[in-house]
């Protein structure tokens, strides 16, 4: 029995008379079922949803109550229509349409794989991703949730990293507001849970945080397992069934979800329970069941995962070494053929951890050397502080002062050309990132120049029939300070040798002999003479 | 028909009366057959040989003039029994036995992986590759070959790159001294070849010199195919058929050769007329077809190939830039989780493309710096010449400064433990390699230290309990100018704080301000005021 249409768009919203749903918003199916024996193991329930050629199945989940709900994300505009399908005669069979409209402006879709090594959202608009970690925010105390997404908001963040599973870890020691199952004791904090009963409760405030960083314009990078608990509640070594079927459940619930990301762990070899297999398992399931599908990565411990495996979108990689220097950054990009997220590179904090304190100016630093080696970085904050709140675990507030300078690295992101920054001259040279014959943003990090002689690689033929005469605009960077200069006049090109192209006249450009400075240049599409840059 | 039997052990020896072979050598099956029809396509023949529970299959192949043979390399001593199979009746069902001896003292087997990022030969001595690289020595004329082998005695290699096929390329237009396939057109430059008919003395002349390289010490890298041809000849364009032939025909002939490594590809992605998944083809024959099997790699071009695969055993990496600084050099070695091999890091020379002339002191920085970094690299020199030989296409003589300073560091290599140098605290610190508690190299490479604050990282558990009170000598070492020399006293481990212990008496090791050195440690194992290092 089809008890109504719930359209979530950031928060459900009941839709009047014929369903309506934006383009990869949340279409909700919602069914009335029984309540009898165990829902969660014995109702299978799926719909197919078809739009002319189109046809995604989508698996529906018990919401508690006698409530069974299957979500769905239309891919495409246009009238949709769905059959459910069920091993309960009550809930098989259900069919119906809706329309699903033009999506609204904040909505861009999910976010894909673009160019081999970047994002970019459905719609084609590019995503540079910027993230940040938050494990647990979502099971702290009710004001403080309200006040991280308050912070996010205020963020240059676009995505953000955070767990299912509750946290145990220094500073982290406090219980979760919620748990994820069902006790057999009747007592909140026991390790005899019920694996086949999921906590409803839990997961639809997990759902309403995914919906809130949505209307965010943030990604939830939705990390399912984690070695944080060392069986004081036990998630992080339950049984394979329930594993899977956890797995599943999530799926399920989230995947309709336009900004949700499946991370299958957070450090995976440090859970020592699990062995690969499990994750290879894991994923392949998701694989199979995200009608999507949305992006999926796995995160290392000190063991890297074959991140060649086909579902693999990306490599989510914690190794704050290779980002020291954009030529060890650069490497990985190679192997995976795949984007390369360092998505843990050490912490801006004060603990006393080696991997909690690094000053503010050296993660900024990790993540312009990322950038201009075509990969991507995540932030963390570890600052020290009485209330045993640090961002990295709980959310809060920043303390920090390398988010405001990430802004500024973000706003230079979002200039470079749609195609994304790329090594220039890639096992050559470092530090120098762009499109050949288009745009270059060259970082000095830790050295401190006085002056950079204008000569450019000689860019591929597939770039540039010749670069001879090419013409750029110069601007220098204070990455720290924040700050864009224009140098005057333009720049350009004659062939120097057989790799090498110089400014015409010889020509240099002068920089402050401070640490953090970068260079970027810009071709000029106008005429001779004009100041045009080529790029919007 | 029985014809005779034939043990090659470097050379190929007649034994007289019962048939015997020394472990890891070549016993060689020698059998009469049809000379009719074309035998390269319509004869099969393999043999199974016998030993206890050992059971080897090996391809047989056809050797001109009605002779087959049938090689095979027994990988332990005792009474072994063969029978052949055939598909024509005289080479069906031929059996025998012999003895197979202990090895001789030169004798260690193949060499196989070691701890999972090293070699050892099959006797257990551990192997450490110093490889050069000669493309097509072996198709030089005959007092150029020999010149060759005489340079090879004489260096530090115990690896040498080369293709089966011959190559064209800048100071390499010379044609071969002979064409590995039967032309239809009677004229030896043809490209008319038929890919049906091998031309044996082209292979015999292959054996024989990857028999002269066994004799060395010197392990054979053959390349079986490469891009250097560009449709001169057609044999980087063969169809895929003779392909195929090719490669089982090559493992045919020279799988029982102890020192023969495969190489599926020089440059494997500037071969335009391949796809990636060709090289998976071949892989995949030689994997099945490989009866021991022997280590196999792919060296790249730009692309990296999937060195994740199953069948191949370690990363073989065209990558100067890996290699400018151990940080970098270390990073494949996690995605791999296998030996990395950086086969071609430039030459030293002095010719005008970029990949050819390194100074001396550059090319055997990058050796250090991927020693320090757990990895292995590898020679090559292009200096110009009147007589446009340059050793990395022809061989020759060397003209260079690093081959005695890789001779240097060979030796550093074969005194350090058995296990093999590891980065030492991985992630954290780069230019550190050794075995924690045990052995350490710290390579200053460009860095001019006039000091090293005697500090290690704390080792793991798994490595020693405590490193409190571990006592280490210390020896600074020039790599440049080769000279050892012993620092007086000992160094007596103190913690310092979580991740760092420091010479209890706070003591610094002085270094000369140049560049190039480096310092070794090793623990004394005896009791408290001993100076007997803890290694032989």
């Amino acid at each position: 029995m089809l008890l109504g249409c719930g359209i979530l768009s950031g928060l459900c919203l009941q839709a009047a008379g014929r369903p309506t749903v934006e383009q990869w918003g949340v279409f909700e199916l919602t069914l009335s079922g029984p309540t009898n024996g165990n829902p969660f193991l014995e109702v299978k329930l799926s719909a197919r949803f078809t739009q002319g050629t189109n046809v995604l199945e989508a698996s529906g989940f018990y919401d508690g109550e006698g409530v069974y709900r299957v979500r769905f994300m239309p891919p495409v505009v246009g009238e949709w229509t769905y059959e459910t399908r069920s091993n309960v005669r009550k809930l098989n069979g259900t069919a119906g349409h809706f329309t699903v409209t033009k999506p609204g402006p904040e909505n861009h879709g999910p976010v894909g794989v673009a160019n081999t090594y970047h994002f970019a959202y459905a719609d084609g608009q590019p995503y540079h991703e910027l993230g940040t970690t938050c494990y647990v925010w979502e099971w702290q105390p009710a004001a403080l949730q309200a006040q991280t997404l308050k912070t996010l908001a205020a963020s240059p963040f676009n995505k953000i990293r955070f767990c299912v599973f509750p946290k145990r870890y220094q500073w982290n020691t406090n219980e979760p507001i919620l748990y994820p199952y069902a006790s057999r004791d009747q007592c909140a904090t026991t390790t005899n849970w019920d694996w086949g009963q999921f906590n409803v409760k839990y997961f639809q405030h997990l759902d309403q945080c995914v919906a809130a960083l949505q209307q965010l314009g943030i990604e939830a990078d939705l990390i399912l397992f984690h070695p944080y608990d060392n069986g004081h509640w036990g998630f992080d070594r339950m049984p394979a069934s329930a594993d899977d079927r956890y797995v599943r459940y999530v799926v399920a619930r989230l995947a309709a979800y336009r900004n949700l990301w499946w991370s299958l762990a957070n450090e995976w070899d440090f859970m020592k329970q699990k062995r690969e297999s499990d994750f290879v398992r894991f994923g392949e399931i998701i694989a199979h069941e995200d009608p999507y599908p949305h992006l999926l990565s796995i995160h290392n411990g000190s063991l890297l995962f074959n991140d060649t495996l086909p579902w693999i979108t990306h490599a989510s990689i914690q190794n704050g070494f290779a980002v020291e220097e954009p030529g060890r950054a650069e490497l990985y990009r190679d192997v995976y053929r795949k984007p390369v997220v360092y998505d843990e590179v050490k912490y801006e904090g004060d603990i006393e951890s080696r991997w909690g304190h690094l000053a503010a100016d050296e993660l900024v630093f990790r993540f312009w050397n990322a950038t201009v080696a075509g990969t991507y970085c995540g932030h963390g904050e570890t600052y020290r502080s009485a209330d045993q709140i640090l961002w990295w675990s709980k959310g809060g507030v920043l303390k920090g002062q390398s988010p405001a300078r990430l802004a500024f690295l973000k706003k230079v992101m979002d200039d470079a050309p749609a195609e994304g920054i790329e090594p220039v001259d890639k096992w050559q040279s470092a530090g120098m990132g762009g499109q050949p014959a288009k745009y270059y943003l060259i970082y000095f990090g830790k050295q401190t120049p006085t002056n950079w002689v204008f000569e450019l690689p000689k860019p591929p033929v597939a770039a540039v029939k010749s670069a001879e005469g090419l013409r750029f605009t110069a601007e220098t960077l204070d990455t720290w300070n924040m700050t864009v200069t224009p140098v005057p006049g333009e720049f350009t090109l004659e062939k120097k040798d057989n790799y090498t192209f110089a400014d015409k006249d010889g020509r240099s450009i002068p920089l402050p002999g401070k640490p953090y400075q970068a260079i970027r240049l810009k071709v000029i599409s106008g005429p001779p003479g004009s100041r045009s840059p080529g790029l919007p």
